[in-house]
């Protein structure tokens, strides 16, 4: 496996630096060498995403993808429609931004069960591929870690979402591999090599597992501070044929709380020892 | 599915009504009209487990299994043999309590990764089976949620459980369902199914996955407070011919700070209205 000497593919979520400003986080990043980020939708408040798109641009760094749509799951219909919705308005804004990519966090209905918020998944899913196509655009369903298959989401593993693809079987859909959530299922390996060359994985999100776990949510660990194996889950992905970005993807309010120039040099130096 | 107008098939885990001395546990659970008791081990501490067994028995409880052994996996070697060891103690512990199950929380040790992990679990199986089945005890395996992956269990899927017990192949050897653990998994119906008519599900344990989750660990639901299929569940149990106690095991801050005579009357309550 390659090392990573040099960031020509270290991507960075503007949630990982969430006190940054969007601005500043790409004045920062691309200070840093980085040379991707990923924008997540709470970064685009009151802006406009074609002129966020044109900062990011003319910064040198690539916007790798926009954080999140999906959620499509719910009780009542005006609510499935009104997700729709606003997925759709979200592809509009990745094309304004300039973003190849939306990663979908698929949503979970606890009222209605997991197998039936699986079906409307696939159905919303089906619903916004036009949209995305025409746009652009393209989708990655993004398994969720069981912690989260309450409320966030219904693809729990890459199974789950390699069959919900297959299913669908469009080329602007694919999957994101998350490390902190896939990193536990004994057949990933399996599963990511079921992708089929690389063609699925759309993305590749990278932090660590810390243990113990102090926080449902906002606890995970930078590369080298858990037990999940970074190096042999980036290398499965690679070895599928992935050649995309690997993008830091932490929520921490321990990272949060620390100046976070300081932790964008924390973040470097794990990416090169540990990512 | 039949009902539960009855308690002839509630068990409670020491655990879950933790501020009680077991001995308190014993006549407030008999006096409620629970049928059975499992034990934890702490609950056993500076007690003789023969004696324990014999209050429990003039109680009108049985004893449904001691909990819990396992913990096999570890990066030297000394330390797997003291495991062994002490599960063997476990053993002769159960025996004299009366208990004729252990439910093994088989452990996970982040230095040497998953896979590794389960191969040291398999082993240590394989080693201390001989004892319990020489002892009369039965061994449940018991799949933890992905969540305990780091340093818990290595088993997190009933798919992993039941491929132990196949390989391993030993008459002593089951499975404990716990609905905290795989609620969430697609193949869960299947993975019962697959235990061959019951003969497999040693022990089924119930609570509910509530939502938010505030605390890793000690944020367990009573039964209906959250969104596990508790019912659909344990029909599957049922239906695969399962006949044992449904026993309640709840870890919670929340209701450990409450008085738990209290709690008991909501267990109860819980229980017959949404088990």
């Amino acid at each position: 496996m390659r090392t990573l000497e040099n960031l020509d593919r270290l991507c960075i979520h503007t949630i990982t630096t969430k006190p940054w400003p969007i601005e500043t986080a790409v004045e920062r990043y691309a200070a840093a060498g980085v040379a991707g980020i990923t924008v997540w939708s709470d970064a685009l408040d009151g802006r406009d995403p074609a002129k966020i798109g044109r900062l990011i641009r003319d910064a040198g760094l690539s916007t790798v993808s926009l954080c999140r749509g999906g959620f499509f799951p719910s009780a009542e219909k005006e609510r499935r429609e009104e997700a729709i919705r606003a997925n759709e308005r979200m592809i509009d804004d990745a094309a304004a931004l300039g973003a190849p990519l939306i990663v979908l966090v698929c949503g979970a209905e606890p009222r209605i069960g997991l197998a039936e918020s699986r079906r409307q998944i696939v159905d919303g899913l089906a619903r916004i591929l036009p949209r995305a196509e025409e746009a652009g655009v393209r989708l990655a369903v993004e398994p969720l870690h069981p912690l989260y298959a309450d409320t966030r989401s219904a693809v729990n593993t890459m199974e789950s979402a390699n069959t919900i693809c297959e299913e669908l079987n469009h080329p602007a859909l694919g999957v994101a591999v998350d490390i902190y959530h896939v990193w536990w299922d004994p057949h990933l390996k399996d599963e990511i090599m079921r992708t089929g060359r690389g063609e699925r994985i759309f993305a590749f999100h990278t932090c660590d597992w810390k243990y113990p776990l102090v926080d449902p949510l906002n606890d995970r660990g930078l590369m080298g501070e858990g037990c999940a194996p970074i190096r042999e889950i980036r290398g499965w992905c690679e070895e599928s044929g992935f050649t995309g970005m690997h993008e830091v993807e932490i929520f921490s309010d321990r990272y949060w709380s620390m100046n976070q120039d300081e932790y964008l040099k924390k973040i470097v130096a794990a990416y090169r020892e540990y990512a």
